[in-house]
């Protein structure tokens, strides 16, 4: 296999071009894995915009990753290859249509069977990616990392937006609802029935409450429960973090959780899945402490995706 | 009742004028339940000035709040109407002629019976907080969340500042002793007796330490022990928040508490409390992430105050 | 007259709800000179987006503004009566449907002869307003403050965004392009045909170049010709600035211009013009300094507007 | 004469307790041309509060200054032997007792014939150092920078701000208002009355606009004859400077000044004329710039001083 | 015992020439018990630099503590007298003379009895400090708190920089390494053999995961059984501390630990050891939040070991 | 010719990964006119570090760059094809490594006839690159605008570093004093002889004094004389630029010059000289503002050399 990563004992890390975990910068996708691929684009944000500079950050706070991982204990270079695709096209301002832009550039990686990691933007092109990756898989078990559930119908009387990219999903049939988890849901909310659509469609929900009382192994064998024997798409919206682990961020939350807490749950609770796609949304530069550590924490659970992605191809 | 809140589904929450939680800005009080008071005064603080400013950036913050709260599973304009006052006129550079300020304004809203929940400035605006209010109330169960004791007699040879607000309480017969709780307390100390006036005269001290020791439900019980059968006054200086939860504020202190675990003795400790008054101060927004985390988090703690007044008349 | 500015030698400028320059929040019309109307719209923004929370900041700067203008020698309160009127109902990421929402929540002010003073946004909302303004008051005088002419056809095949409006503006029939200026403009282009709409349509472009060679007295004559006669819209995008006293914007432009320079053109070259309307746009707060410069600058210039419209009012 | 300053060709500039300009931390005064001196008091401030951590950013970006002052052509370690004195005692929140305690702090320094250069704190603070410098030297011309005249009566009804300053200093007999000018004032007034009292008692003002027109060679010639033959105090506000140049101020300026225009005023106004003190005041670190730069511009400013007092002693 | 530290109840914590914790400074060594030295070097980064900033910081961050310890139960100033010694010469650029400069810098603090309290700059300085220190100790316990082992053989194919520090003190036989520990790695590694080297050596490791899973009690035990007997040098690197506890140094990690569980460690597992020396490395001021949190975890962490060795003399 | 830029107009601006001006990233240098080439060293630094960072952030702020220069009125496109080369070997915390790295690293870019454009990085790097120009073209004509002379023989006893650069490239005879230039020195110097060693070798020096005297005309008829007939290398350290429109530096000096100024010289001063190698060096990011404004300078300038390379392309 290809050895794609920069060695950063000889060539420092705070140099060269900046893609993600100084992978190699290319459209090319035979024997390709994984494709890191930017989706820059926050029109669908109802509160702070500028996540359209997420994919940025995380690329440029990725260069101190290195290939092996240590809770795994895998090097995942022995088991995968992985490249940066760049950034989708897509049209600032006009939702629908990015949503078909994104598709259609989607299809070529999916043609290529190349597992995408897309990096937000805000949490309205997963709709869109959800729509792509379905063509080929079908509806997906959806574990999805957040501290909203993104199902309202409506947003000033308008279907689309970073708040209701779940509810549009259901609806067209991309997820699997009762194979599909929200997880770390939290803040107030702007009436009791803000959940209905999702718990009447079968989607579970588990507050940060629900976390802290049942407990993360609770929460592991949930997600472990969910997505056996689906294809997977996982969903991390940065803000499922504590607003003071990931303030960088449109509609930060307080109480939320720390990242070694979210490693845990994506580590124990994805291991073995058949994640089919993944992405981390609504990174938030400009919100963003000086030192970057949202764009830390982002590209952190980047690597955990590409972990688990080595590591289900070591064990098959 | 009056439905106050404007419906942030059809008003994105970024626009408008900057009044708490979008409520309305009025100094009308008839059929109010609450009022949030901004109290811009900050030449108490010994250290970093600047939480002048701290009313701004809660009020700017709070844009994001709604109206129902998880936790409590209460939709808060079902029971209590509130308004949002303004500020009081103070007068910054001179602290005795603006306690008298702060108590003469105070004055129509608790003849009026509305809750004031009020908005720092420094600590020392508590001490004209309680004068006012024990006029109507008599003495009050104080529960004080914060990193210091502020029982100092005396910084500089002046008796007022925000570091002596509760031993100047104490003397004034404001708060009953045996009833009170000071919870959080942490870092160096001047001396060894620093608490000694606290603890002599009967507030009970729970630190750090103890905290993490004797556990949250402890705590709790404690809270519930102290304010049963009292009118309680609830403070929260932001600095009881970990300094990475609340880096904004003028004297942060390490080895803390997140914004869960406040949350949690909040709502449970104060469940049914009798509350006549609460306030958040010390949060000081030039030292605060861009990101503005600390504003955030006092924006929470505020709304779990309301969410404990609807509460409390939900069961009344 | 009504004595409208809250008077900052009794109340802190610091406290109390942000309206401009502490005017009375209010939406009722009558007897109202003029209304600073916030626009907190930037889905139009092809680059950084973020102006959304301009006029929040905006607001909070003007509070250091009182109420004598030294450069006109006018007490403005003297002459006009003004009130902050909020912000206009817009629809995040739906730049049409915001389009028509602006234009018709404009007709009311229209109607009651109230001159707007809008606080952007991005710059594409202007083309709302005119559209609203030039129902009264038929095309319009541009001057337009810039360092972009903002006449592109179309971005991303797209042609509503904040680079286009002028050119939907001239083919709408809303200004009269030979009554016309576009001055400061500066920067890189796509092409050397760029500004070739804007001239073949009569529009007077006038470069950073162009200005610091001809000297600020003729760009000064030319403003008075151009408006003399007509009613006059006055747009002044923030990145007409220079970057150093601008940083807070979308697309900054080195080689500009400072604040000194912009009050000269503004105060000399609009004494007297039939003002019917104006707008400052483009202050992106998450990009400026942490003392805020842009927003101050920008209050700056809207002080300037209202002198022109006192001193207006005085002589007539 | 001794050595004062560490070579910072073989200590490296950053390293080391932060001095001003590395000069020796003392308090003896003996054989001392001059002190630099902290008065880190910002009770008086009526906007943004924090200018009592200048003189602490200030002595740090007075690090990478050097001996040799390029403009007056003089190695000031040639003629004159200064120290860092450290900061004089304040009592936060009490104005009038800080002002009992500089006027006594500074006496020894008086009696030593050392010229104190001061590090605002606000500008409150220069009454109590003219009431200590006048005590010996009898009324002074005071050529006073800045972007307010700081003659107002009463702020919130109270005769000591940083507002009111030069008024009290009038009626205290202070100053020598015929020989005493003030240099750069702009912005928005209260009323057209507000320079009456400045003016009416012979102190000459010189706004921007009058020194944009009669030029700067116009300001330095007046500078000349106001300080003729007199003792002379120079007191700088930082926010002569315009904004962008000293965006790190509490009450921040458009349409000012930028640093090598106040360069050239201070070294040609004051050349030759009898300095017996001066003060840098309104540096507010937590506005500035990451990088600093009004701090900088501070530090440069009060080099600037220390040139002109080496060049005096050259002279005579 | 002389009373080292200046009273903050008279003083304002806030005014004055920044030493650590108000200490003298001095380098007067007799009867002195420990001393705060910076080390400004951070030529050995191998990815963001500026932790040369590092000591100042901190010294401003420590105006805050007092000298009495509430954990420990002491009073600092009655056991131990401490100065701050101002800054070891380095040479920026220059490692391997930086690393003779501050091992002879040392030596006389080291002759003196003297227990150095280092403040970096980046790890590599503590090869320079053990070479000192052994010299007078022979081969010491070494306590390492960090999210990196710091034992790679070469960067870009040289020995010496803040990654190979541990290697190089083995192989110099600085450490006993039986008697060592590294507690907290964590983030991915360049191998899975990257801590072969420590490992072969007998240096016991504790990631951040055997650390969550074995308790904190097993890891303050791991510590007695190591330092018992030896003379122990405490290291660490603020990144031991989670990125949000500590984003402001060169290579934050996530997943980490927050300062409550920092002083823990530091408290009850370092009681009673003999500790000869210790330094606290990797603060990066550029890249803190704008409330300097990481500087202030920094400065308290210090007294944890300020207040051990107060409790040590106690003790003995 | 190739069209090598991506068009803006269909692929926004702030998307894809981040090569200068959206230029190809390539190593082929087959048919290259130019290659901007990333040096992130900053090692050389004497003050605040961080300048390795400067070759990302440039990088980024080009994103806005367009390919038509409206002064120069040319399509750079139609003249010049250009490539962004990546960033060259170095080795951080080894200069004179880091030297042979850079002079060996630019051989092929030489030989291929490309010409440079690198960007630092500290001032140190410009010596390697003067080394491996002049092995082709001989001794250059040096065209240097800096704060500073960087002339310095030694610092800390050591010959490499940021401030003796151009005594070194004197002495190597790598430029031709007597045909080069120093434009914009300013602020306070060791010592009187500082500038001795340049002017005695026959380098003119053109201060901020002389420039602000003489007036800009003269300083670009002094740019013509000395690069007439000469082979020309064009180092611009961004202090040149004024702190307020470059806080993003490591020595940042006021008094300097706006970004107008500066392209006036450099586009005027400049036009038709035989340009065979520039720098832009010393943008610190950690030091701008939010707004990116050093790093937005920086590249406008960098985008003025490629439109004279165009240039003089165009006229030959």
């Amino acid at each position: 296999m290809k050895k794609q990563y920069i060695n950063s004992l000889n060539s420092p890390r705070f140099s060269g071009i900046k893609t993600f975990m100084r992978l190699p910068y290319s459209t090319e996708l035979t024997d390709v894995d994984f494709a890191i691929i930017g989706v820059p684009f926050d029109t669908g944000s109802t509160f702070a915009t500028g996540s359209r500079f997420g994919p940025q950050t995380i690329r440029e706070a990725s260069a101190i990753l290195k290939p092996y991982h240590p809770v795994l204990k895998i090097n995942t270079v022995d088991y995968c290859y992985g490249i940066d695709y760049g950034d989708l096209p897509i049209i600032p301002g006009y939702i629908e249509e990015t949503y078909a832009s994104i598709e259609s550039a989607l299809q070529p990686v999916m043609d290529a069977n190349v597992i995408p990691i897309c990096l937000g933007g805000d949490h309205s092109i997963t709709l869109a990616e959800l729509r792509s990756i379905t063509k080929k898989y079908g509806p997906v078990s959806l574990i999805h990392f957040d501290s909203h559930s993104d199902t309202t119908d409506l947003y000033f009387g308008k279907p689309y937006c970073h708040g209701s990219t779940f509810r549009r999903a259901v609806e067209e049939g991309l997820i699997i609802p009762e194979s599909s988890l929200q997880i770390g849901l939290r803040g107030p909310l702007y009436s009791a029935d803000q959940f209905d659509f999702a718990l009447s469609h079968g989607i579970e929900i588990l507050s940060n409450w629900d976390i802290r009382e049942s407990g993360f192994d609770y929460v592991i064998k949930k997600i472990q429960e969910k997505t056996a024997g689906h294809p997977v798409f996982v969903t991390f919206d940065i803000d499922f973090l504590d607003a003071a682990y990931a303030p960088g961020t449109g509609t930060p939350e307080i109480c939320g959780f720390n990242t070694f807490e979210a490693q845990k749950l994506v580590l124990k609770g994805l291991k073995g899945a058949n994640i089919v796609g993944c992405d981390l949304v609504e990174v938030l530069p400009a919100a963003d402490s000086p030192g970057m550590i949202t764009s830390y924490a982002a590209s952190g659970i980047i690597f955990d995706f590409i972990g688990l992605l080595a590591d289900k191809k070591r064990s098959s």
